[in-house]
């Protein structure tokens, strides 16, 4: 708009990211980002947990962090307690639990804690981009370990912490998403999950478990006690409303022994969490959890349907996808001649965005192939109109898939 | 709670701050925070907004940021482009404007922006504390402005920029609170908001306006134009909802030309404000801001009133008040004689917590006798109470005030 009248670029910080550009609606096929289904935010749930809400403790709003301390408003952390003993077999006292402003804040906070530049931190060798991200701005090495569809390849992550020791490298922290892992979305089995608490303890190693993903199981599936609820003592716990719930309202947790806790607290520079969201999410989720995460489990899985439905028919046999157990996403295997970086382009062109694998991976060598597709937002006809696309753009740029839905391309 | 199994002394990042205590509840004389009065919190207004905002808008929860970019809700936006320009004569476009997790993000961003190690940046000599700690932990040297009644001392601050530019220093910026200035709660005249301007242009120096206290004027304070309404081109402004509704909703907002907010986005690393607290508070002060501020800074000014009031009659001629024009506390100067920082733990003890004039001001050496007394939160009784004890300790600890109430101590 207006033009500056001083010099700026003389007084700009050193080493500031690029400008960011002007901000554009999605495209028509949207198949990136944690978001959720629009038609599954229970709007009159919520009015009703506002009111009440409102009522009984709207006058602490005018107190930060509502008068009641930095770790959150009571009622939420009530709440993950309880949800957390339930669903995932942790015992964990309200003093234990700290609501942050998104499970993004929580990985924030426990990144700084452990990281120095220079140390390395184990990760799953597809992984979060968001979280590599972080342990790489802090100027981690990170050393991915081995995944097969039950997720942790326990035998391949002892090796892989003898063959460090050897080198006299101890990792700070493995940070594992064991439950809905992802990208793969597969869950860890309960004897790995001692086995791993089991190679942590031995090599002093902590585990930073991030189970963001975990309240969303497909029905019948069931998800083994958390790491935390195994071993507190070397685990730290991260979960999240954003996916459970809705994104845009800003509301994660941490689980923490206080010797843990302690140290955090003092790296949340926020002033406290938004208050109305905690109030409200608390007071729906206290009366609603079970039933609203029924339904949600539910349309997320005919939507994953559609989409593996989809990438069946159009990709053929030249689509290798994991089998989601919970989630929000599908990550397919491409044959390895295919680099899906240079799929990116063309695909923005058509409207298409997708997850290239080597952004959700260690390393580009064993994923250059790979994608990872978001089906939560999207309606079913945008998942099938935006894999058929998606397909067109990859044969143009490849020659595969050659045939689709069993008709041959050319 | 639980013992950790393993010992994460060797695995903590190096330069963390010490660990945090457990949480207690307020004191009795608690005047301290920006908090507000819990009678003033709007409940009702705030359940009807929430219900209307929810039926619109609330099914873009679902998606981070509401599918609507990461410069927060366009309602909210908007109203702070309509409030600005209605009170504070500045035009700016919603684009212009980005929404942040309270005025405290917003501080971060821009000091990120700006300050490298070793940097010097002008403050006004009483200062808001969580400004300049910010700053001085990124390093910066503060240097302080002469304040009168008004606010910053031109003159000196125009030889204060030529004996820094004769030593070869150029200030990256000079914050300043012009409108209810923190601490003093004075608001800087028109003619010297122009000669401030004229001064950074002149020296290359942006100016970083903070306005977090400006909707809280008494009836019939009039406030000159927003520095960034004079220039938008040398100023970047920054706001808050902290204030003018509650503090435990996280909501400030930032006002730069798009060349400034293009560098500063890239360092929200939150994934966008809550948005339940952006809706509601952007469906109610849409309808609401003039008729609550008006209320709101009635019920304030019969605070301060008793506050000083208490302070009269309490401390007699032993303390001079700065004479706020609005805002939520009230700057004192004490006798030469007396160092406030003594009299911090054995008013604790009697349950008071107050500022100490050294954490808001640039130096010690012309505060160590200034103390700040937040007046919004406590009671009318309280304050009264509250300031009769604090003459107690204070007489006490140093021989002062010898009368209170027209009655000799002893």
């Amino acid at each position: 708009m207006s033009a500056t009248t001083i010099d700026y670029g003389k007084l700009y910080s050193a080493g500031l990211p690029d400008p960011a550009p002007r901000w554009a609606p999605f495209p028509k096929y949207y198949f990136v980002g944690g978001n959720n289904d629009p038609e599954q935010i229970p709007i009159e749930g919520l009015i009703e947990a506002a009111a009440s809400v409102l009522r009984r403790d709207g006058s602490k709003l005018a107190i930060y962090n509502l008068g009641l301390g930095p770790q959150g408003y009571p009622g939420l952390r009530q709440f993950v307690a309880d949800k957390c003993e339930r669903q995932r077999g942790i015992k964990a006292p309200i003093e234990d639990i700290l609501i942050t402003t998104g499970s993004g804040q929580g990985l924030d906070m426990i990144s700084k804690l452990l990281v120095n530049p220079g140390d390395t931190v184990l990760t799953e060798e597809y992984c979060y981009q968001g979280a590599m991200n972080r342990f790489r701005k802090l100027g981690a090495k990170l050393a991915g370990m081995k995944l097969d569809g039950d997720g942790i390849v326990i035998e391949a992550l002892a090796q892989q912490l003898a063959d460090l020791k050897a080198q006299g490298i101890t990792p700070k922290f493995i940070y594992t998403i064991p439950t809905i892992q992802n990208p793969t979305a597969s869950i860890l089995p309960l004897d790995r999950r001692h086995a791993l608490i089991k190679l942590a303890r031995e090599y002093n190693v902590a585990i930073f478990e991030d189970e963001c993903y975990a309240d969303l199981l497909w029905e019948g599936v069931e998800a083994p006690p958390a790491l935390y609820a195994l071993d507190p003592g070397c685990v730290i716990h991260l979960g999240s409303f954003s996916k459970s719930l809705a994104p845009a309202l800003r509301l994660g947790y941490v689980i923490a022994g206080w010797e843990i806790m302690s140290r955090l607290l003092p790296l949340k520079g926020d002033s406290g969490t938004g208050a109305l969201d905690q109030m409200v999410v608390a007071e729906y989720f206290s009366r609603n959890f079970d039933s609203h995460l029924g339904h949600l489990n539910g349309v997320l899985r005919e939507k994953l349907n559609t989409m593996t439905e989809a990438v069946e028919r159009e990709f053929g046999s030249s689509a290798e996808c994991w089998t989601p157990k919970g989630g929000i996403f599908l990550w397919i295997k491409l044959p390895a001649s295919i680099d899906v970086r240079k799929l990116v382009k063309p695909a923005a062109e058509a409207g298409i965005v997708f997850n290239p694998g080597p952004e959700w991976a260690v390393s580009a060598d064993n994923s250059s192939n790979c994608l990872r597709l978001c089906f939560a937002m999207p309606s079913k006809q945008t998942i099938r109109d935006g894999v058929a696309e998606l397909a067109r753009v990859c044969y143009e740029q490849t020659g595969i898939p050659l045939r689709s839905g069993n008709v041959a391309r050319q």
